[in-house]
């Protein structure tokens, strides 16, 4: 399925943080228009887009559309959960990789502050929601059943938060940019769910990403970037049959499938974008990606292997933790980052020779279940 | 782009009405579960799901894949306003067409009455809203400039309504079957938006309807019926160039390439479903659809040229008047109607003869604007 020739040419963002003011359709612009320059081309030039946007209002593709002059272009509005952009992203390159399109536009946008005044409590009538548990509680529970598991001591969770929020620093989007924390503000910070603290929780983000994706063939860009692998996999719900932690399975599954369709193997990925919602997912995620040994990745941030000048950096723009999380754009948000890394036009914020970047983005799933949908793209490049 | 192989093996709704207290996964899995029955497979033979809803809660595409079987197939939820079932058909066949997939499941979902206790009003922020007209203002301003173009008297637009609720008395899963009313009946009902009544306005439904969409080659059912063609326009927004009615432009564009494509015209059609959330509605599809001469759609109601037993029946469903309007679900319940009929399953309401059935659904728009999305099916067959 997945043709070599499949490049992304362009990538853009907005700003990241709480823009209640904005209209929706105007933080997707900031990021479109951005992608569709970096790539050269004009509105005129897209073939089809995909959307991603989890509390978007309905209708909200349509506007998005007109607003960016894309109106009468065939859009098509994906929810899934937080893996909604990846998810974006997988459409459109399906759609380059089977000629169904030429030239497509991925765009993920979210405007939070609209919709929520307090944090998100799964409705009860979802499978997530029959605890009766927020997401930080829910995440909280794996991370003490991991912290038993390995005999760790709570505080090494605060090392991700540190080393992201350094990287964060570095980035002018960020939603919590500025004066990084050390381990002891992070630890110190006010208790959310045991183990975690508040600043091991990310923020609900305002904001938009987007990215150009089409052969190689037409891009017009000097530096497309290669779409390696990128891999969908559905979690199951209920009825789990692992004693892992929940998406640990399907994490595991993506990553294969990416992998294996790439011809790579975790130790050729020099960067990675990875969905550190709280502390516990980058651990988690990391390890279920092979990206390092179980019970070390929280270690190996301590360590700095996994922190800017490290051997793998992860999350060099922040993470969900830093540069925020506006759910439908968070995985395009990641793609920008890794483009920008294998370009070498990440700023301070760069991974010298950068060759080989992986995005990953779980939407959903909790509470002994194994996740809704995870995306592991694999990009390459350029040249 | 469509292959001629691609068929629809199986279809299934759920009873269409007020189901509150029901789970919405459990609406779909009475639509799903027929489905598969229908075209001879079990859960393990879908490869991958698309999903239309447009008030579904977040993570309900994996609510639905837990509760029927299919946790961990692939699933992409879709939202296109009242077209997201179409649009997830669209996606099924576009699927199967390009090889993405072999046998894939395209289901719709939506319980409004667990969202909305009043008329669904657009929200301020979007373009529809800003005139502050709920959904049946709206189109009553396109039934008005209607009437004046072609000088007709306001009660003309009643046959619709009576047309397509004595279709939908004969359907035992309609939303508003029983005695259907007589032009009387319809004209006297409560006002609503002059010159529509209460009769004249579809109601808001909650419901599900699924198709298997998979190759000629591997159907294992004995009447699996072609899609001869299947395509999606996005309409424009503001800044229209057009006079005409919202969404008529849109229509023609849809209905060109469908026609196009499966190289046929409208007069090969022998039975439509399409888009009568209105009486109005029907009238402008019909109209733009080029089943007949404009000016004449409500006449041709009032005549029985589109009844059932007519020269071309229009609903025969019962139509989103009377059958029912569950937003995501519509478009594959119009789907599951016309196969029936070009199977001769559909009982009291059969066609006789038909070999070619259209299905058409808008999405969105209105007040001076085109419309996000319409899509237009031709199917034929089966054999």
């Amino acid at each position: 399925m997945m043709a070599a020739s499949v490049v992304i040419s362009g990538v853009g963002t907005s700003n990241f943080g709480r823009a209640p003011q904005s209209r929706i359709e105007a933080l997707a612009h900031a990021a479109i228009v951005e992608a569709l320059d970096d790539a050269r081309v004009a509105p005129g030039d897209i073939d089809a887009v995909w959307l991603g946007t989890v509390f978007g209002p309905a209708g909200v593709a349509n506007r998005v559309m007109a607003a960016s002059g894309l109106a009468g272009v065939p859009v098509y509005s994906i929810e899934a959960a937080c893996a909604s952009g990846t998810v974006a992203l997988h459409e459109a390159q399906a759609a380059v990789a089977t000629g169904r399109h030429q030239r497509v536009l991925a765009v993920g946008v979210e405007q939070l502050s609209t919709v929520f005044s307090g944090p998100i409590v799964p409705e009860a009538s979802d499978p997530e929601g029959r605890t009766g548990l927020a997401l930080p509680a829910l995440y909280a529970l794996s991370a003490n059943r991991y912290l038993h598991d390995y005999g760790l001591d709570p505080s090494v969770l605060g090392h991700i938060a540190v080393k992201n929020k350094y990287a964060g620093s570095l980035n002018p989007r960020a939603h919590l940019g500025g004066a990084p924390p050390d381990i002891d503000q992070v630890l110190g910070s006010r208790a959310i769910a045991g183990p975690l603290t508040l600043l091991q929780c990310c923020p609900m983000s305002d904001g938009a990403a987007a990215a150009v994706v089409e052969s190689a063939a037409t891009a017009r860009c000097d530096d497309p970037v290669t779409v390696l692998s990128c891999a969908f996999v559905s979690g199951t719900w209920w009825n789990s049959d692992t004693s892992l932690p929940w998406s640990v399975d399907t994490v595991r599954a993506a990553a294969r499938a990416a992998f294996d369709t790439a011809g790579l193997t975790p130790a050729d990925v020099d960067v990675a974008e990875l969905h550190d919602a709280f502390t516990i997912g980058e651990v988690l995620t990391t390890e279920a990606l092979g990206l390092c040994a179980a019970g070390t990745a929280a270690q190996r941030a301590a360590d700095g292997a996994s922190a800017l000048g490290g051997e793998q950096p992860i999350n060099p723009s922040g993470g969900l933790l830093s540069r925020g999380h506006p759910l439908g754009a968070t995985g395009l948000a990641q793609t920008a980052e890794i483009v920008w890394q294998l370009r070498g036009r990440a700023g301070e914020r760069q991974v010298d020779g950068a060759t080989v970047g992986l995005v990953e983005t779980m939407g959903g799933g909790a509470a002994g279940v194994d996740g809704n949908a995870c995306v592991v793209a694999l990009l390459g490049g350029p040249g």
